[in-house]
Protein backbone atom coordinates (compact mmCIF):
# COMPACT_ATOMS: atom_id res chain seq x y z
CA UNK A 1 0.00 0.00 0.00
CA UNK A 2 1.24 3.57 -0.77
CA UNK A 3 1.81 6.00 1.78
CA UNK A 4 -0.74 8.12 0.53
CA UNK A 5 -3.73 5.55 0.09
CA UNK A 6 -2.52 4.94 3.72
CA UNK A 7 -3.34 8.06 5.18
CA UNK A 8 -6.73 8.65 3.13
CA UNK A 9 -8.09 5.25 4.83
CA UNK A 10 -6.80 6.82 8.29
CA UNK A 11 -8.51 9.58 8.27
CA UNK A 12 -11.58 8.06 7.48
CA UNK A 13 -10.81 5.14 9.95
CA UNK A 14 -10.26 7.88 12.69
CA UNK A 15 -13.61 9.28 11.37
CA UNK A 16 -15.03 5.99 12.64
CA UNK A 17 -13.50 6.13 15.83
CA UNK A 18 -15.19 9.89 16.63
CA UNK A 19 -18.69 8.43 15.12
CA UNK A 20 -18.56 5.93 17.68
CA UNK A 21 -17.42 8.81 20.09
CA UNK A 22 -14.24 6.91 21.01
CA UNK A 23 -11.50 8.64 22.30
CA UNK A 24 -8.35 7.65 21.31
CA UNK A 25 -4.66 9.34 21.58
CA UNK A 26 -2.46 11.64 18.72
CA UNK A 27 -0.18 8.71 19.14
CA UNK A 28 -2.85 5.94 18.46
CA UNK A 29 -3.91 7.78 15.55
CA UNK A 30 -0.53 8.20 14.05
CA UNK A 31 -0.40 3.98 14.78
CA UNK A 32 -3.20 2.78 13.25
CA UNK A 33 -3.23 -0.48 11.57
CA UNK A 34 -4.21 -0.71 7.63
CA UNK A 35 -4.56 -4.61 6.94
CA UNK A 36 -5.37 -4.80 2.81
CA UNK A 37 -3.86 -8.64 3.61
CA UNK A 38 -1.91 -8.47 0.19
CA UNK A 39 -4.96 -8.12 -1.95
CA UNK A 40 -4.86 -4.91 -3.27
CA UNK A 41 -8.87 -4.86 -2.90
CA UNK A 42 -8.83 -2.79 0.64
CA UNK A 43 -12.59 -1.75 0.06
CA UNK A 44 -13.88 -5.42 -0.17
CA UNK A 45 -12.01 -7.11 2.06
CA UNK A 46 -9.95 -5.22 4.21
CA UNK A 47 -9.52 -4.06 8.19
CA UNK A 48 -8.42 -0.97 10.03
CA UNK A 49 -7.37 -1.22 13.83
CA UNK A 50 -5.83 0.71 16.80
CA UNK A 51 -3.67 -2.33 19.28
CA UNK A 52 -4.74 -0.59 23.14
CA UNK A 53 -2.15 -3.52 24.59
CA UNK A 54 -0.95 -6.60 23.94
CA UNK A 55 1.41 -7.99 26.73
CA UNK A 56 2.33 -12.11 27.05
CA UNK A 57 -0.89 -12.45 28.34
CA UNK A 58 -4.05 -10.38 27.27
CA UNK A 59 -4.51 -8.19 24.20
CA UNK A 60 -7.45 -5.64 23.36
CA UNK A 61 -7.92 -3.64 20.08
CA UNK A 62 -10.43 -1.33 18.53
CA UNK A 63 -11.23 -2.83 14.99
CA UNK A 64 -13.01 -0.79 12.24
CA UNK A 65 -14.52 -1.94 8.90
CA UNK A 66 -16.01 0.04 6.04
CA UNK A 67 -19.25 -0.39 4.79
CA UNK A 68 -19.70 -4.44 3.51
CA UNK A 69 -15.70 -4.76 4.05
CA UNK A 70 -14.69 -8.09 5.12
CA UNK A 71 -11.63 -9.56 6.91
CA UNK A 72 -11.12 -12.88 5.42
CA UNK A 73 -11.37 -15.91 6.68
CA UNK A 74 -8.99 -17.05 9.19
CA UNK A 75 -8.30 -19.01 12.36
CA UNK A 76 -5.72 -18.19 15.56
CA UNK A 77 -3.30 -21.44 16.45
CA UNK A 78 -1.84 -22.94 18.80
CA UNK A 79 1.73 -22.59 18.87
CA UNK A 80 4.28 -24.39 21.16
CA UNK A 81 2.58 -24.10 24.53
CA UNK A 82 0.42 -21.11 23.28
CA UNK A 83 -3.39 -22.63 23.24
CA UNK A 84 -4.15 -20.52 20.81
CA UNK A 85 -5.50 -16.83 20.85
CA UNK A 86 -9.08 -16.42 22.49
CA UNK A 87 -10.95 -13.51 22.05
CA UNK A 88 -14.10 -11.44 22.10
CA UNK A 89 -16.02 -9.04 19.66
CA UNK A 90 -18.19 -6.46 20.87
CA UNK A 91 -20.00 -4.49 18.21
CA UNK A 92 -19.92 -0.61 19.12
CA UNK A 93 -21.31 1.14 16.07
CA UNK A 94 -22.71 -0.41 12.91
CA UNK A 95 -23.90 -4.04 12.61
CA UNK A 96 -21.45 -7.28 11.91
CA UNK A 97 -22.06 -10.29 10.06
CA UNK A 98 -19.86 -12.89 11.95
CA UNK A 99 -19.36 -16.54 9.85
CA UNK A 100 -17.95 -19.38 12.28
CA UNK A 101 -17.32 -22.98 12.46
CA UNK A 102 -20.27 -24.89 12.88
CA UNK A 103 -23.41 -26.00 10.70
CA UNK A 104 -23.70 -23.58 7.76
CA UNK A 105 -26.78 -20.91 7.91
CA UNK A 106 -28.85 -21.64 5.19
CA UNK A 107 -29.45 -18.09 3.76
CA UNK A 108 -26.54 -16.08 4.85
CA UNK A 109 -27.37 -12.17 5.38
CA UNK A 110 -24.04 -10.94 4.72
CA UNK A 111 -22.21 -11.56 0.53
CA UNK A 112 -18.99 -13.87 0.69
CA UNK A 113 -16.55 -11.40 -1.18
CA UNK A 114 -16.05 -11.82 -4.97
CA UNK A 115 -12.29 -11.70 -4.49
CA UNK A 116 -11.24 -14.82 -3.09
CA UNK A 117 -14.74 -16.30 -2.50
CA UNK A 118 -13.57 -20.07 -2.78
CA UNK A 119 -12.06 -18.95 0.43
CA UNK A 120 -14.82 -18.74 2.36
CA UNK A 121 -15.90 -21.88 4.15
CA UNK A 122 -17.37 -21.27 7.46
CA UNK A 123 -20.90 -20.46 7.37
CA UNK A 124 -22.51 -20.54 10.58
CA UNK A 125 -23.98 -17.05 10.83
CA UNK A 126 -23.82 -14.66 14.16
CA UNK A 127 -25.32 -10.93 13.56
CA UNK A 128 -24.25 -8.59 16.11
CA UNK A 129 -25.70 -4.83 16.75
CA UNK A 130 -24.18 -2.05 19.05
CA UNK A 131 -23.47 -3.58 22.57
CA UNK A 132 -23.87 -7.22 21.56
CA UNK A 133 -20.80 -9.85 21.66
CA UNK A 134 -19.33 -13.59 20.58
CA UNK A 135 -16.53 -15.21 22.01
CA UNK A 136 -14.58 -17.41 19.76
CA UNK A 137 -12.36 -20.02 20.72
CA UNK A 138 -8.85 -20.88 19.25
CA UNK A 139 -8.84 -23.25 16.14
CA UNK A 140 -11.86 -21.47 14.93
CA UNK A 141 -12.45 -20.43 11.31
CA UNK A 142 -13.84 -17.20 11.55
CA UNK A 143 -14.54 -14.27 9.22
CA UNK A 144 -17.07 -11.47 9.65
CA UNK A 145 -18.23 -8.53 7.20
CA UNK A 146 -19.72 -4.83 8.46
CA UNK A 147 -23.28 -3.96 7.58
CA UNK A 148 -23.81 -0.97 5.32
CA UNK A 149 -23.10 1.32 7.38
CA UNK A 150 -19.64 0.64 8.36
CA UNK A 151 -19.13 -0.58 12.23
CA UNK A 152 -16.56 -0.21 14.97
CA UNK A 153 -15.36 -3.32 16.99
CA UNK A 154 -13.88 -3.62 20.63
CA UNK A 155 -11.42 -6.75 20.44
CA UNK A 156 -10.62 -8.41 23.59
CA UNK A 157 -8.09 -11.25 23.59
CA UNK A 158 -5.50 -13.25 24.84
CA UNK A 159 -2.23 -12.00 23.01
CA UNK A 160 -2.07 -11.65 19.66
CA UNK A 161 0.68 -13.00 17.33
CA UNK A 162 -1.03 -11.84 14.30
CA UNK A 163 1.88 -13.15 11.71
CA UNK A 164 0.61 -16.22 13.14
CA UNK A 165 -2.74 -16.42 12.01
CA UNK A 166 -3.72 -19.38 9.06
CA UNK A 167 -5.60 -17.74 6.60
CA UNK A 168 -7.71 -19.89 4.28
CA UNK A 169 -7.06 -17.75 1.00
CA UNK A 170 -3.72 -19.10 0.45
CA UNK A 171 -2.71 -15.72 -1.54
CA UNK A 172 -2.82 -13.57 1.69
CA UNK A 173 -0.09 -11.72 3.75
CA UNK A 174 -1.28 -10.95 7.41
CA UNK A 175 1.31 -8.22 7.75
CA UNK A 176 1.08 -4.86 6.22
CA UNK A 177 3.90 -2.76 4.36
CA UNK A 178 3.33 0.69 3.29
CA UNK A 179 5.66 1.85 0.40
CA UNK A 180 7.12 5.61 -0.71
CA UNK B 1 -27.01 -3.09 50.84
CA UNK B 2 -30.53 -2.54 50.48
CA UNK B 3 -32.04 -3.28 47.30
CA UNK B 4 -34.02 0.06 46.52
CA UNK B 5 -30.31 1.67 47.11
CA UNK B 6 -28.94 -0.92 44.57
CA UNK B 7 -31.33 0.07 41.76
CA UNK B 8 -31.04 3.94 42.49
CA UNK B 9 -27.47 3.32 42.10
CA UNK B 10 -27.05 1.31 39.11
CA UNK B 11 -29.73 3.73 37.52
CA UNK B 12 -26.97 6.86 37.74
CA UNK B 13 -24.54 4.46 36.93
CA UNK B 14 -26.67 3.95 33.45
CA UNK B 15 -26.25 7.15 32.92
CA UNK B 16 -22.62 7.47 32.87
CA UNK B 17 -22.67 4.61 30.27
CA UNK B 18 -25.05 6.63 28.48
CA UNK B 19 -23.14 9.66 28.57
CA UNK B 20 -19.62 8.58 27.89
CA UNK B 21 -21.71 6.88 24.50
CA UNK B 22 -21.35 2.73 26.10
CA UNK B 23 -24.27 0.75 24.54
CA UNK B 24 -25.00 -1.79 26.64
CA UNK B 25 -27.94 -4.99 26.77
CA UNK B 26 -30.87 -5.45 28.52
CA UNK B 27 -29.06 -8.36 30.04
CA UNK B 28 -26.44 -6.00 31.36
CA UNK B 29 -28.05 -3.32 32.47
CA UNK B 30 -29.85 -6.14 35.04
CA UNK B 31 -26.56 -6.98 36.02
CA UNK B 32 -24.86 -4.03 37.13
CA UNK B 33 -22.18 -4.97 39.70
CA UNK B 34 -22.29 -2.88 42.76
CA UNK B 35 -19.52 -2.69 45.55
CA UNK B 36 -19.72 -0.76 48.73
CA UNK B 37 -16.91 -3.08 49.99
CA UNK B 38 -18.75 -3.64 53.11
CA UNK B 39 -17.91 -0.42 54.49
CA UNK B 40 -21.36 1.26 53.31
CA UNK B 41 -19.87 4.68 52.24
CA UNK B 42 -20.88 3.93 49.16
CA UNK B 43 -20.54 7.88 47.68
CA UNK B 44 -16.86 7.60 48.91
CA UNK B 45 -15.39 4.47 48.59
CA UNK B 46 -17.62 1.99 45.69
CA UNK B 47 -17.20 1.03 42.44
CA UNK B 48 -19.73 0.23 40.08
CA UNK B 49 -18.94 -2.48 36.68
CA UNK B 50 -20.27 -4.28 33.99
CA UNK B 51 -18.07 -7.41 33.16
CA UNK B 52 -18.35 -8.19 29.66
CA UNK B 53 -16.35 -11.41 29.30
CA UNK B 54 -14.49 -13.37 32.08
CA UNK B 55 -12.95 -16.59 30.70
CA UNK B 56 -10.04 -18.95 32.13
CA UNK B 57 -7.92 -16.73 29.94
CA UNK B 58 -9.15 -12.81 29.80
CA UNK B 59 -11.00 -10.53 31.07
CA UNK B 60 -13.13 -6.89 29.93
CA UNK B 61 -15.02 -4.72 32.33
CA UNK B 62 -16.43 -1.23 32.20
CA UNK B 63 -16.09 0.45 35.08
CA UNK B 64 -17.92 3.81 36.42
CA UNK B 65 -16.57 5.89 39.47
CA UNK B 66 -18.79 8.66 41.01
CA UNK B 67 -17.64 12.20 41.03
CA UNK B 68 -14.58 11.89 43.82
CA UNK B 69 -15.39 8.14 44.55
CA UNK B 70 -12.43 5.74 45.19
CA UNK B 71 -12.18 2.15 44.52
CA UNK B 72 -10.05 0.98 47.76
CA UNK B 73 -6.34 -0.15 47.99
CA UNK B 74 -5.58 -3.64 46.88
CA UNK B 75 -3.73 -6.19 45.11
CA UNK B 76 -4.16 -9.21 42.97
CA UNK B 77 -2.21 -11.84 44.20
CA UNK B 78 -0.82 -14.93 42.50
CA UNK B 79 -2.79 -18.16 42.92
CA UNK B 80 -1.48 -21.51 42.85
CA UNK B 81 0.10 -21.97 39.03
CA UNK B 82 -1.84 -18.38 38.23
CA UNK B 83 0.63 -15.48 38.35
CA UNK B 84 -2.14 -12.84 38.73
CA UNK B 85 -4.56 -10.66 37.33
CA UNK B 86 -2.32 -8.12 34.77
CA UNK B 87 -4.43 -5.78 34.06
CA UNK B 88 -5.09 -2.44 31.79
CA UNK B 89 -6.91 0.66 32.70
CA UNK B 90 -8.36 2.86 29.54
CA UNK B 91 -10.25 6.22 30.71
CA UNK B 92 -13.30 6.71 28.66
CA UNK B 93 -14.39 9.50 30.27
CA UNK B 94 -13.96 12.11 33.05
CA UNK B 95 -10.66 11.76 34.89
CA UNK B 96 -8.69 8.86 37.10
CA UNK B 97 -6.07 9.66 39.80
CA UNK B 98 -4.33 6.47 39.81
CA UNK B 99 -2.20 5.80 42.89
CA UNK B 100 0.10 2.50 42.52
CA UNK B 101 3.34 1.33 44.61
CA UNK B 102 6.43 2.84 43.66
CA UNK B 103 7.97 6.59 44.50
CA UNK B 104 5.63 8.45 46.14
CA UNK B 105 4.10 11.97 44.57
CA UNK B 106 5.27 14.83 46.56
CA UNK B 107 1.50 16.12 46.47
CA UNK B 108 -1.37 14.77 45.20
CA UNK B 109 -3.68 15.81 42.92
CA UNK B 110 -6.71 13.46 44.46
CA UNK B 111 -7.58 12.61 47.90
CA UNK B 112 -6.82 10.10 50.18
CA UNK B 113 -10.65 8.56 51.59
CA UNK B 114 -10.95 9.83 55.17
CA UNK B 115 -12.48 6.67 55.88
CA UNK B 116 -10.16 3.88 56.07
CA UNK B 117 -7.18 6.62 55.38
CA UNK B 118 -4.77 4.53 56.54
CA UNK B 119 -4.81 2.03 54.60
CA UNK B 120 -3.71 3.80 51.46
CA UNK B 121 -0.04 3.45 50.97
CA UNK B 122 0.59 3.79 47.25
CA UNK B 123 1.62 6.95 46.47
CA UNK B 124 2.95 7.46 42.90
CA UNK B 125 0.31 9.16 40.64
CA UNK B 126 -0.46 8.55 37.52
CA UNK B 127 -3.54 10.80 36.12
CA UNK B 128 -5.34 9.28 33.10
CA UNK B 129 -7.41 11.69 30.79
CA UNK B 130 -10.03 10.40 28.28
CA UNK B 131 -8.16 8.17 25.56
CA UNK B 132 -4.80 7.54 28.63
CA UNK B 133 -4.38 4.23 29.91
CA UNK B 134 -2.23 2.19 32.07
CA UNK B 135 -0.97 -1.37 32.93
CA UNK B 136 -1.08 -2.59 35.60
CA UNK B 137 1.60 -6.14 36.65
CA UNK B 138 -0.25 -8.68 39.48
CA UNK B 139 0.96 -8.10 42.88
CA UNK B 140 1.07 -4.33 42.79
CA UNK B 141 -0.77 -2.55 45.05
CA UNK B 142 -3.35 0.49 43.60
CA UNK B 143 -6.32 2.35 44.42
CA UNK B 144 -8.33 5.07 41.97
CA UNK B 145 -10.16 7.72 42.78
CA UNK B 146 -12.70 10.05 39.81
CA UNK B 147 -12.42 13.62 39.15
CA UNK B 148 -15.27 15.82 39.76
CA UNK B 149 -16.98 14.75 36.55
CA UNK B 150 -17.36 10.56 38.30
CA UNK B 151 -15.44 8.39 35.30
CA UNK B 152 -15.60 5.34 32.91
CA UNK B 153 -13.20 3.41 32.70
CA UNK B 154 -12.87 0.04 30.57
CA UNK B 155 -10.08 -2.29 31.88
CA UNK B 156 -9.10 -5.20 29.54
CA UNK B 157 -7.14 -7.73 31.87
CA UNK B 158 -6.77 -11.55 32.30
CA UNK B 159 -8.67 -13.95 34.04
CA UNK B 160 -10.34 -11.79 37.36
CA UNK B 161 -10.82 -13.72 40.40
CA UNK B 162 -12.75 -10.77 42.14
CA UNK B 163 -12.59 -12.79 45.26
CA UNK B 164 -9.07 -13.36 45.79
CA UNK B 165 -8.08 -9.81 45.84
CA UNK B 166 -6.14 -8.80 48.70
CA UNK B 167 -7.09 -5.16 50.05
CA UNK B 168 -5.08 -3.25 52.67
CA UNK B 169 -7.92 -2.35 54.31
CA UNK B 170 -8.59 -5.20 56.47
CA UNK B 171 -12.35 -4.23 57.25
CA UNK B 172 -13.47 -4.76 53.20
CA UNK B 173 -15.64 -7.75 51.57
CA UNK B 174 -14.64 -7.26 47.94
CA UNK B 175 -18.45 -9.52 47.37
CA UNK B 176 -21.30 -7.09 47.46
CA UNK B 177 -24.75 -8.89 49.16
CA UNK B 178 -27.85 -7.43 48.12
CA UNK B 179 -30.58 -7.65 50.85
CA UNK B 180 -34.64 -7.19 51.09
Amino acid sequence: MRRNQYEEIRDRVLAYFTQAHIIITEVEKAAVEVADFGLEDFEQVGLSLITYVNTERCCAKELVLFPGQTCPEHLHPSIGGYPGKEETFRVRYGKVYLYVDGEPTEEIRGHVPENGSQYYTAGKEIILYPGQQFTLTPNTRHWFQAGEEGAVVSEFSTTSYDEADIFTDVRIKRIPSIEG
